[in-house]
């Protein structure tokens, strides 16, 4: 069975949690809109199923899975999804949603990353609204950014385990994305993270230990891994670190 | 089995959620910060069970469910547990992604309206930032509740089952917070939905349909359901409208 991931073809974005997933486990998967139109792909066969379509099921927006005549939108359910069919979560019911809980905080992490840029609209430009943002980010890399990765560093720390990863003794979906999550923020935000890594070891050590993973390793290097941009998510703009 | 629901005593808030799942399948349950301290509730002890404990799974922040020795956070992973417990969700995968997927725009919204009065920092009073939040609020208004609300709108009329209901034949956790959005929406903006509504008549006759549910009229009519507040997350600011 081949995967399709639809995501923007020129950021890594959301779509990204869902390409470390598949990457990480080896699986066959097609970067739709990465492809040319004459083998299916291309940002209009996306659009086309941002429509109801016979099933009625569809998408608010990208990123969305498809699998056989499954659809699965959201990237914290794409995930879930793939946890249990990759291997990359808990098979038991209280560590799969523990898993998925950790996600979901990733995702409300993410959420307010994006707003350190676009703390007015999405329809407006950065630049439309660079003093809010100036006050947004400094609000996000003193406040939120130490308090979210000092709750992932704790629960690294108090995991019975001890194994390094965030759920039990093996990899999860949920620690590619604080792979990607570290990535993004000394990205984005240099500074800030220079200050805060100090206080967050093991999740550093998450990080590298990710990295080093050979399929992970192999991805980073490929042109399919896309760079970080200021399109994206993780944006640098120095002036937002003052 | 009685469920130990932990969320502020005071508000609505991403608790209510949860609440309406609970009291619609008439679920055995307790809103334990809002019991007394002598009986095991209070907001102090919601606050220790924000603490790593034994098994080192604890939330981000509440709402948190306590079933047994489960504990499970994020608001839509927890209806993602009641909606199988309770059955409040289909029991095949592909309806249950789905069901989850439409919380989790749900829960996308849910942040958009909360930023309505907070678009710079959680850290502020609204009055702090009422400036940026009348124009994150014009934005959300004009922009972002109509598409919204398009997409659910479209969700329920592409409903291949035609049931009035979002996903299949019957009610899910996804309708009861249908229900609670349009309510909350009303609240704050009730000029931006007085325009809207009669764009999306589907997910009115929905709201009023959940609104006549026997149990969720007794529950509404309680002294369990807590009344809208300018503390939750739909505040009725008028300057927001204009």
């Amino acid at each position: 069975m081949t995967y399709e991931l639809y995501y923007w073809p020129d950021i890594q974005g959301r779509g990204e949690f869902v390409r470390l997933a598949l990457e990480a486990a080896g699986a066959d998967y097609l970067d739709m809109a990465r492809l040319p139109a004459k083998q299916g792909g291309g940002v209009a066969a996306m659009m086309r199923l941002l429509e109801p379509g016979v099933t009625g099921r569809f998408s608010f927006a990208p990123p969305f899975l498809k699998t056989g005549e499954l659809i699965i939108g959201q990237t914290a359910n794409i995930l879930l999804y793939l946890g249990g069919a990759l291997g990359l979560a808990p098979k038991a019911e209280a560590g799969r949603l523990w898993t998925h809980q950790l996600q979901l905080t990733v995702a409300d992490l993410v959420t307010e990353v994006h707003d350190t840029h676009h703390p007015l609209s999405v329809n407006l430009y950065y630049e439309e609204q660079k003093k809010e943002a100036k006050r947004r980010a400094a609000d996000f890399t003193q406040s939120r950014l130490p308090k979210f990765l000092g709750y992932f560093e704790q629960v690294l720390a108090s995991n019975p385990r001890r194994s390094g990863y965030l759920v039990g003794a093996r990899l999860t979906y949920a620690d590619l994305s604080m792979f990607q999550i570290v990535e993004g923020l000394r990205y984005a935000f240099p500074r800030a993270m220079a200050s805060v890594e100090s206080a967050c070891p093991l999740l550093i050590e998450l990080h590298d230990r990710v990295a080093q993973r050979p399929k992970i390793r192999a991805y980073l290097a490929s042109e399919r891994r896309l760079p970080f941009s200021e399109a994206g998510i993780f944006r640098r703009y120095p002036e937002l670190e003052r």
